[in-house]
């Protein structure tokens, strides 16, 4: 009964057998060998133009290398208060990207308020070298919570940053299910609601390690090449992750992953809600966030069953707490229906 | 005929095997799991003592992550001008290390002479925070021009380090190569011999990606943990690394592989000498330095086959130049035939 | 009129002679001068202990610098929202000390609430490296917003800190007004209460530039002097800076000067309390903060009174606005008085 | 008998008294006042076009500053062994400028030999991730070992700049003593052989504190407010700098003064000569370098001189050492004829 996170699973069949089957041979290193070139191709196809791909090692590193390629002195980034680049990668974009800040946001249900986007943009007034200069918006889709932003809502925060001349980054760690959630392309999930650069996550979803950072202004991408190298970023036998990524999207082995992941959260979300636990948000990705009574949560444990403790912020009484519950490719219906006999 | 890297190559099937063998069940993300430990424990038998393990996604990112614990304000770290660090990692260690500098030395065949790194140390006179303080000093076994420091060598160094203070980091990107040519223990070559932080490489001797960063004094990999989360260099599903290290030493893997891969440089050398080459220095791991008519390169790789020219600093004539040619295990004795026919 | 800022102002004329006084003859450069040494054994004397003494350039140099000295890789110092290291100073601590990050907190007038840090520094578990690690506090004295932390409010921060190993920072930019204002002893106000480091400011209170960095524990200012160079703060002719402190405590000079500052504060206060306007906390320093109808504020300022515009957050009608007044060592009576006839 | 260095004079009495006649009144503080821009206006004039210019608090500021609004990531700037940035600054441009590398070049003198400079461009193959990207030059007038760039041989370096898109900076920390040396304008020794920014120190020549960074193109310098605030490096009370760059550029008081000291090495070289000291290389500004006995060296500081030994790499016997003697506006011919007694 694993529910601590979907990066606890290992790696999908297929994606192992790509690997293997690429284990021969000789290709040239960096991200530069035909399977690199072709798997480019690939994703130039997925979102329908010409994009800029950078293999990078882990989601941090794909988000804070996107916001590095946007920071400027002074800069300042948006993002939700509990946004991974916010909660959860150890300062790596004020780090990586030379001290680049970020400005929590709040919202509802890890989704940033469009409101409260234009209202903190504001206390930075142009030319002010005292406050700084805004820079950047990352989004997170799906979110930390578990939600998703629709294509209008992303479009919502892509409208104010081309007013104010920010980047737009999308953390996609969770890309697949939020696609498959709202049922539309990858490119209206993104440019076409004026996402410029995008964290496309895939060792969440069945690979072993596959994270690609997507440009899709290929200009704004220009000093990505020596960001990555000198952030020791650059793999050198590139294939093994390209080699992932075509086993990844063939036969649309992503989306299927990303919809059983989603099924099993739903199917999880109604045995928890039927015991009595309250979900405070709705469950849209593979993610579920119960209300349990502290003493159920331990007994779930001593059965075997692993998930977090989350931090509230939520009006809780004592005796209660909030967690969550991550599903994956892997998540079998058998670890839901013993979840369910331990709580009935 | 690849002879352009030994990172050109793929994977062992032995390694892909036992990542195939991991791709199912759970384990705790973030180099936490029993996978983890149980590596992390064969690293302690592989050295003898109780070492601190950091599996990291690159060289680049060990070599630069062992530099940013040693790193103090105003620091300097000193290595041969051909290092790796120096002259091909885009400036890691300098960014990543917070503006650490490397000072660069001179010495024969890729090795630090003594003499140089003393003389060296005296510009920076103890308290000066002009000239600022010496932290670290790092040196690449085997070196980038093939060569090797014997176990003596290497401890020439260690004195130095102890006398003023500093850190010792060896990049060990080739280690097995240097290991077996010389015959020794791993702790004989390292922590016996003063070294406090080894880049431990196994991505070029037959894994796709299987980066270690060993501290032998646990207490200067005190913010280790923090160090490389911040820099993105954490992987979630670490047992992946894992999986390939324990197949990697298993029943000497990496041995006979590095074996190999030296057996087949000490092949080309002979035939690359008997076709008129000269060498500059030894040949004692997997790398070949030959001095090539640039006519003669040119054929060969007209015929297919891949190697770099290298920066010379060699006094040669204009019609010649300096070659790497590199061996892995997966060099097959077939390539080298093919290229002594070219020669002949 | 001025009421911008206290940096508007010029020099003291005591000052002003001081720094001519000394224009003749030779004295070793980069603090280590016969009158440096001497200011130094003052800041001792007046903290009642030995103090490691630097002389910076700038408040933000002096802020940024104590948190450099602070920092640990994905660390996280916690200040007041409203703080001039979070506000206004364009992210020099996260630039300056490599990525630290700040953590904002709420709490009424410009003061840190104890309970809020509490909970803020309980987000952080130790030993995660997701979340990252606390390293310090920051306060202002006095604050932003122009009141004051009695000794036991600094202490109750000051225990907190001590309960998690946090380095104790206070920006003392307006220090002088606040420790006329309590009317307590330099060290009353700081290490007897836990702070660490302080930030004394002189340049807002009569000097021309003559800030100064103050370590209680000289163990933690050992790599200081490393960490002012490197960041291009350490003076060469640092006697210029020396005698303007030299002059700045002789006589009391500086406390005359703060007391003047806050009384023309009072003054002011009643001046537009009387006018009607609202000043939604007390004035315990030099600056007053008066809610004003803007077209009032737009009279004063036609008739050539200079003061700025606040961010509120305030609960204000749409025809009225939040505004800052600062007096200084320099602000005349007569000043206030004919803002008075002004408001009249 | 002060030798020791131009920074341990003080300053010239017009500054002084220029600086005690603007301590009233109020002016607007961070480089924003009337008399900040007056100045502002008086560089456009000395260097017959529109520049932008940043006051700032050390050369070491404005030499690390300049080079970060030139740094790009995986960035290398060319520069002499003997620079000051690169010997002794403390690493402040390798850590203000994110990890910018120093590539350090050889040259005569203290000069940059351009055939050198292009050796090691070369170095960095255009879009060569591993090696990174050259981004900029820097040279110093005078230089650290007292002798001059011809306007030609400042073109030479600015042609090569050109030919590679590299930033050309000079560290003017002696501009004025190379100046009054060759006899030119400021224009013809800057832009017009083609550097794009100068670090334009007054301190050394007779200020307490007034060191400028001008940008001839002002594009160059979009980022520069943001990079000069975020480094604690923005004055706020930028009258005392401007009140001394009035009085040291007004009727041509810091000619006058780089003049005498200039004179006064040239009388010091021919003392030094006569008592047989040997001179290496020319003397063209205000630095003197006599290769001395040690036990001569020791009678004159005996009796009170003030020098500084120097790190050689010159080819000296074991009982003589190279030292430097610096003069300064300051130095008195008496200072001078005890020398020559003291040798005698």
């Amino acid at each position: 009964m694993n529910f601590a996170s979907d990066n606890w699973a290992g790696a999908h069949p297929a994606i192992g057998a790509a690997l293997l089957s690429h284990g021969k041979g000789v290709s040239a290193a960096y991200q530069t060998g035909e399977i690199d070139r072709a798997v480019e191709r690939q994703f130039c196809d997925l979102f329908e133009r010409d994009v800029a791909v950078f293999f990078v090692p882990t989601g941090t590193a794909a988000n804070a290398l996107a916001l590095t390629a946007a920071a400027r002195p002074g800069g300042v980034a948006f993002c939700h208060a509990d946004a991974h680049i916010a909660a959860d990668e150890c300062g790596a974009v004020e780090y990586l990207a030379g001290g680049l800040r970020l400005a929590h946001l709040r919202g509802e249900a890890g989704r940033i308020d469009p409101a409260a986007l234009r209202e903190s943009i504001a206390h930075y007034p142009a030319g002010s070298v005292h406050s700084g200069q805004p820079v950047a918006v990352s989004i997170t889709q799906s979110t930390e919570l578990g939600t998703v932003y629709s294509p209008d809502a992303v479009g919502a925060i892509g409208d104010i940053c081309r007013a104010h001349g920010l980047a737009f980054h999308m953390d996609g760690a969770r890309f697949a299910n939020a696609l498959v959630r709202l049922g539309t392309t990858p490119a209206e999930m993104t440019w076409k609601r004026g996402v410029d650069m995008l964290s496309f996550g895939a060792t969440k979803n069945g690979c072993w390690c596959a994270e690609t950072l997507v440009f899709f202004n290929p200009e704004m991408a220009a000093q990505m090449p020596f960001i990555r190298k000198r952030a020791g970023h650059l793999f050198s036998k590139s294939r093994f992750v390209a080699a992932q990524l075509q086993a990844y999207l063939a036969n649309d082995l992503w989306l299927a992953n990303a919809r059983h992941a989603n099924r099993m959260a739903g199917e999880l979300a109604d045995v928890l809600r039927k015991a009595g636990a309250r979900l405070p948000w709705p469950v849209e990705a593979n993610s579920v966030f119960p209300v349990l009574k502290k003493a159920v949560a331990a007994r779930l444990r001593e059965a075997g069953a692993t998930f977090h403790e989350w931090q509230a912020g939520q009006d809780v009484a004592p005796d209660v707490a909030l967690y969550r519950f991550v599903t994956s490719y892997a998540t079998e219906r058998a670890e839901i229906d013993r979840l369910a006999a331990l709580l009935a």
